[in-house]
């Protein structure tokens, strides 16, 4: 079933261990983007400028991305970003943010979105997330992703806004910011209270754990041999998680509590990021195939199981 | 079958988020016998002062622990440590080390020890450790700690004790360390050339990885509800892991290259670390059960299979 994905698409510097790269395809939306189109058919909301590449919509393209919904604006720029990352890759520091034409990004659906099952809301203003939510005529299961910035500044938009999602898809650090709880177990309660019930908790490296219906799940990090470039990879296990279910027509919110599908598609995120992480930027989605997505999911159970 | 535990026995000062406590018994042999006496015999080898309290030694015996290998040094005052945790309890700070018996701690292994066919060497000096497998006549499977003090400064004779050791146990920063590498898998392969044919990283709160026979085992780490001391959760993960395997006479290095009963060595290991942060010091093993250690294994399964 269809997912709409709303967020940033963007062009990347990135500085790592193992290189640097002056400008790439990046942006939250479209590492989700690609990623779910492994599971389901996605359709895109962004904006770019007119300084976005042909080639780059023809990889997003070639994944079957509906691009009905990204808009173009005429002599404006792409929303650039660049980092640099520490040693160890845990860490990054912003050395330049230019929003660009996405400092006026106010999302609107095309007809043809508007009837989707799942949405997935990238790391936006709270307000512009619910503006695309209440665009929606028959959607079955809505979360997303926030951040600290909006945690701690639009606290009361933030919250607003929680209270109609069904997931909540962010980081250790962000979840206890939101909760103002150190322990994870006790953060998830407190977030529940505020409206998802279905809550991912990432923790990088470490993998990540699920809370759903008095239940969690804890996921390790998929151990690779070598991360090349870890930008994305948080966003690939939305798109891996979320297109999981999206693709198998899951929603927990309406009584099917199948935490066995919640897990698996845990699973199929934590895969998902694994892949962003083996090449710079988007570049891995380039060739990576199903099989070895469902290679790797079976290597991830063969690693696992006790 | 018998395993025999090299290492400290201490009086511990700590302060948590959750309160302090001045003095308490302590120690990495402690923590480790008292673990590993839930899967098999014990036999403790080790040196306290004569302020080695009655109850503290009663303790130990109440769980069956062979204490004939502990020395009491008249006139002398036991090993003291003192430390303050950071408020996620992922840090510490030492305040406070009085060495006091333990300088001159040379161990001496009673005779009925010597032909155990388990021996877990705590993190002493590699010296040390070498000393002490030198006086096993039939020891079958022989391992240990070690940190990074012996690996910066003493990593010739590390070296030459690692080389006869079947096993390590260490946590990630000291994988690090003594491999030069960064990345976890690559750290483990240039270890097993180092000797030990099986390797477990511990990750603290997030859980341990396994190496072992070219296959690796990720678990991730118990999601307590509180911690509220973790001193001695390594410690407590090491000798539920050895605990298990000497209980079970598990020896990978006799070609029953058993991965599944090492998962399950792992597990039992995670789950006697997690039990050990639930009160101060050693105060959770007064009263856990074996049906407790058996309910949270099977529930670590429970938040685990997918």
């Amino acid at each position: 079933m269809s997912l709409v994905v709303v967020g940033s698409v963007a062009y990347d510097g990135v500085e790592t261990p193992h290189g640097t790269v002056d400008r790439m395809l990046g942006g939250a939306a479209t590492y989700i983007s690609l990623a779910a189109s492994y599971f389901t058919d996605v359709k895109i909301v962004a904006v770019v400028g007119d300084d976005f590449a042909d080639q780059d919509r023809q990889l997003l393209a070639s994944r079957k991305i509906d691009l009905a919904g990204m808009e173009t604006v005429k002599g404006g720029k792409t929303f650039f970003w660049k980092g640099v990352y520490s040693s160890d890759m845990n860490d990054r520091t912003t050395l330049q943010t230019d929003l660009n034409v996405f400092a006026d990004f106010k999302p609107k659906l095309p007809e043809p979105y508007r009837a989707a099952p799942y949405l997935l809301l990238g790391n936006i203003q709270p307000a512009l997330q619910r503006s695309v939510h209440g665009q929606m005529s028959g959607v079955k299961f809505t979360g997303g992703d926030t951040m600290n910035y909006w945690i701690n500044d639009f606290r009361g938009e933030l919250l607003q806004t929680l209270k109609t999602w069904d997931f909540l898809l962010i980081n250790d650090g962000e979840a206890r910011l939101l909760s103002g709880e150190q322990n994870l177990r006790r953060a998830a309660a407190k977030i529940h209270q505020m409206g998802p019930r279905t809550l991912v908790i990432k923790r990088g490296e470490y993998g990540a754990v699920l809370f759903h219906g008095g239940h969690h799940f804890m996921a390790p990090g998929y151990l690779l041999e070598t991360v090349f470039d870890p930008t994305g990879a948080g966003d690939c296990f939305a798109g891996g998680f979320m297109g999981y279910l999206a693709g198998h027509g899951i929603r927990p919110k309406e009584g099917h509590m199948d935490m066995a599908e919640l897990r698996r598609a845990v699973i199929y995120g934590s895969v998902m990021g694994s892949f962003c992480c083996e090449k710079f930027g988007v570049d891995r989605f380039r060739t990576l195939s199903h099989d070895e997505v469902e290679a790797r999911y079976q290597e991830f159970k063969n690693c696992t199981a006790f």
